[in-house]
């Protein structure tokens, strides 16, 4: 026997210490649906009510899209032996289309679960897999394109919509228009919307029938924008246990997918763990164990080892898989005079591939033999970048453009399959360059959702790239991008530790809600306007609460004012008691208040006439003092 | 006698070990100008050679900006108790259009002086200060506007060419061309350019004659983006030796300038400490130690006493001063139904005072004696912005677009003196409106360079606002912006430390460096394609020291991969030795190399053309497989 289950017992006893406990002043709530067991969850955070010298009123809760599954309810019981509970089981059950598999179909599938010498790090599944009876198609594109509104498209206008429309008539409601650029968001996210989009292609939702424990989200530029955070061990180092822990760690903070990007020992009972307790949808990019069951020989890969590793996967549950199949024969000379070469792994390998057999890509010329699989566990395409630029010289290169073109015809023929799809783009791009690769992707690929890496948009930072990447992120989402892919700072550098998972979700979380700020997404602003007003009105544990990280802002606050009684003084550190611009900005208020100012529209007026009056006699006025 | 002095004692012997240590592989270089004493400090960085593997060759010298003044030149005697050597004195001297003054001439400066209670804080200085003879201009602008090219002017010329001229031969010379939004960069910045930009009002040079230690540096849309970083005690922390040595470090990193916003006790003392070892220009917000010698009471402040705290800040040698002058009686209820009211420390200040008086800004009123001042001592205005927005929500109103054309109102009267401005600008801004703010500040003010502080792209990050500004900050100065105010993690919550102070800059360094290579501003990539193809030759030293930050770099690897042994390993920790794509990207190139493919032209132009086919067959040939 292993130390794995050991190792995770151990660390889910502290989970519930650390990544399992409530966000402060935070409890979960769930919407329910039209049927009983559709219930969103969300998070409710309370506030204390506005002191009497604000004047004395109640404030809201504010309810926030919450990504992080049953770990952060006190109710839920969690155990990471067990797995979660499988919410979208009768769902896909009820369809009627798929059948219960005695076990995996895919050879390695079926080694894997024979081979004694593995027992000890199995994850002790009793759930068998499940796939689309013959000839049926099992994919929400499918479903949405005949009309049917499903449970999780349901789950995920509810989920959107975040009870805003509570907040409508609330003074927290008020919002700046957004610019789209050509995104057109519904003031209320319906379910039909939300089919719309999926048949149109506009949207994805990515749900394995085989991850029934995932909760449904969406990926698409006219929703909420979504965050990916990668994960996965390596040949170099760390573990299963710690892997784990990461994914609940990452969805805690915001994750709205992960990656299991494993690439050492043991990657298939790795990602059993991760999925089985995962309440995100995840993904993965199957070349890279395909590559470690060839021994890392590129030229070894076929067609047949791929199509094993995809049905190995689909099986598991895996949500998207990332698929180099843009990386064809005729572009790899384009990438010989880079600055950086190739930087994707998938797409060097399919690059040295096509070198060494000297013809095209079995991804792209097995492309509808993927479709075929895709379907018939519901996995969404995450058509991969393989020619991205891996630094600011190479971006928008005719390498990286020339795939683009492919990916749009690949996406064409997923459509033709009902399959779900979206497309990666890079990478590293300067600031000017970014909105045309927005603009490219849109038309070349149909409108299919864009999820990007970053992009970064200087290369002279490396320990900080999740602000350089931040920095074009937010730019590229407000363009139109659907799903942002983290970058932490350990990037170019080393694997992420825990604190760089939370620095690097952080930094994406503010990006994506830069973006929906910018789009004008309904509701987007009230947290902001919430956390304002808690600010405005020293308000500080609400201030701490309403934010991404509640933790550190308390953290930073005690560093310089530990006391608890600073928590409801009317000034803190930066000014002091007497220089505090918001303290001295109420006393004209009130000052205001006493003298009419701020009431009567009357005296206000007055003193706009005399504001015209200045402004026309202008620096004539000035000149007499 | 109080412990100052033996604390900055023992803080220059650890400057020594640390803020002091030169950066690895760096050495300071000075290029000489047309005359002897016009030397003009960078950092050269060295490189070591590319391996045969990837094409032996040599690496050449970077040359980078360097803000860091003396401390990081070994040859340098550091000693904080004597302060930097006045580089400027001379030239100053020559113009013969100054007088040295007995001592300050400011009341409050006599004062302390005579105070033989501060006698132990107290900066031992020998000089004393100067100021325009009766009647003369002493600014920069009223030199360059009679044609004069001063020898801070051609300093200024050579700094920001940085020898770049040197690699454009080299292949790390390559550079995508800019968007510049109507800024115009020439190829080389000759001192003639400077000068017509200074004469023009597009920018500014902060040199005060009493601040000759600092090293001369631009303001200007048309040059490198700057960044300021703020510091400053408070009545509630932090001691004059812990803000020089903030100051040190601030430079070391990378702050172009640096403001003293000190509120506590000693603000004379401070800043006097601060100057006289400040390489950068230092700003300051008189008001806040005019509001001081009133005991915080801002009904109390007079133009008496802001006039005579402006004399006496000059007289030590502040380069610019924030002056709220915009904040106009009528402008004030506009901010009365605002989320978060005023939220500029001065710009409230002011508020009050113009409320309770019921009557128009002292400021407004003695502008042009504030001139007079300016004048005497080329101190230069930032002219602030007291009304700007401190939420999302207050983003772009009518108080701070009324206070804006104000300050472009005011611009006009500076530059009538031919004294130097600068416009300060928000604050809190969602993406979609910043630009606007850009574009009526240009057309408001007559081009005067903007000096923004984020702006923040959104509110519910406390603890991350480096970040949430640093998305803002990118952009705005993409648009046009000349100077970046920093925003440390610490910002609405506590005070920043050493640590904070270097994230913060960082931060902004990337946002500028972003900036310069939107704006295409040339040589700015080739930091960029030297670090690039050091990460794809494997140089990780390289990559390091070629960063923003080396340690951190250093460190962030050391983490994963501690040993020796790996920094000259062909692979990193992300992706281990199989599979790692820069590696399989190198064998693509070799491969390709072998064939001939990367050589001639004619294989790459019959694979083109193999492509042009496969194209052009689209999915039939693909249907075909």
């Amino acid at each position: 026997m292993s130390a794995i289950p050991e190792d995770l017992k151990r660390r889910t006893a502290e989970l519930n210490e650390e990544a399992v406990r409530p966000f402060p002043n935070s409890r979960k709530v769930y919407v329910t649906g039209r049927r009983e067991d559709i219930r969103v969850p969300m998070r409710a955070i309370a506030q204390s009510p506005t002191a009497a010298l604000f004047g004395e009123e109640d404030n809201p809760d504010i309810h926030i899209y919450d990504t992080s599954g049953p770990y952060t309810d006190p109710d839920a019981e969690v155990d990471l032996l067990s797995g979660l509970a499988p919410l979208r089981e009768q769902w896909i059950e009820e369809r009627g289309d798929t059948e219960w598999l005695d076990g995996p179909t895919s050879e390695y599938g079926r080694e894997r679960e024979r081979d004694p010498a593995i027992a000890g790090i199995r994850f002790d599944r009793s759930r068998a897999p499940r796939r689309a009876k013959p000839g049926a198609n099992v994919s929400q594109m499918h479903y949405a394109r005949r009309g049917i509104v499903t449970p999780e498209m349901e789950f995920i206008a509810i989920r959107e919509n975040m009870k805003r429309a509570e907040l409508a008539e609330n003074a927290l409601a008020s919002q700046h228009p957004g610019e789209s650029f050509g995104a057109a968001i519904p003031k209320e996210i319906t379910p039909e919307f939300v089919r719309d989009e999926v048949a149109r292609g506009r949207a994805i939702i990515p749900a394995n029938i085989n991850h029934p424990e995932a909760e449904p989200m969406i990926i698409g530029r006219n929703f909420l924008v979504k965050i990916n955070a990668n994960m996965g061990n390596s040949a170099v180092t760390s573990s299963i246990a710690e892997e784990v822990e990461k994914m609940v760690w990452a969805t805690r903070w915001g994750g709205d997918t992960i990656m299991d990007l494993s690439t050492g020992k043991h990657i298939h009972e790795t990602r059993e763990w991760i999925i089985r307790n995962s309440p995100v949808p995840v993904g993965t990019v199957p070349i890279y164990q395909a590559l470690e069951k060839v021994n890392g020989e590129a030229e070894a890969l076929t067609w047949e080892i791929f199509r094993d590793t995809l049905i190995e996967q689909a099986e598991q549950g895996v949500d998207y898989f990332t698929i180099h199949a843009g990386v064809r024969l005729p572009y790899v000379p384009m990438t010989a005079k880079r600055r950086t070469g190739i930087v994707s792994r998938g797409g060097s390998i399919m690059a040295k591939w096509c070198l060494a057999h000297h013809r095209e890509s079995f991804l792209y010329e097995h492309f509808e033999d993927i479709c075929e699989i895709m379907k018939a566990y519901d996995v969404s395409f995450s058509l991969g970048d393989g020619l991205r630029p891996g630094s600011i010289e190479d971006a928008n290169d005719e390498a990286q453009f020339a795939e683009l073109e492919t990916l749009g015809e690949l996406s064409e023929i997923a459509w033709k399959h009902d399959c779900q799809v979206m497309v990666e783009g890079p990478g590293h791009v300067p600031m000017q360059l970014i909105k045309e690769n927005m603009d490219k992707q849109l038309e070349a690929c149909g409108e299919a959702p864009f999820y990007t890496l970053g992009p970064l948009t200087t290369d002279i930072a490396p320990g900080y790239d999740h602000i350089t990447s931040g920095i074009g992120a937010a730019m590229i989402g407000w363009y139109g991008t659907a799903m942002l892919c983290y970058v932490t700072p350990k990037e170019h550098l080393g694997l992420p530790n825990r604190d760089d998972v939370r620095e690097g979700i952080i930094t994406y979380r503010i990006a994506a809600h830069a973006t929906d700020l910018a789009k004008g997404h309904p509701g987007a602003q009230v947290r902001d306007n919430a956390l304002s007003k808690a600010r405005f009105e020293f308000r500080w544990e609400d201030q701490f609460n309403l934010g991404l990280d509640p933790e550190r802002a308390r953290e930073f606050h005690d560093e310089t004012l530990p006391k608890d009684s600073a928590k409801v003084a009317h000034f803190c550190s930066m000014c002091g008691p007497k220089f505090c611009s918001m303290r001295i900005s109420q006393e004209v208020r009130e000052y205001a208040a006493e003298r009419g100012l701020d009431e009567t529209d009357a005296v206000d007026k007055g003193l706009q006439e005399k504001a015209a009056e200045f402004r026309q006699k202008g620096s004539d006025l000035y000149l007499r003092k």
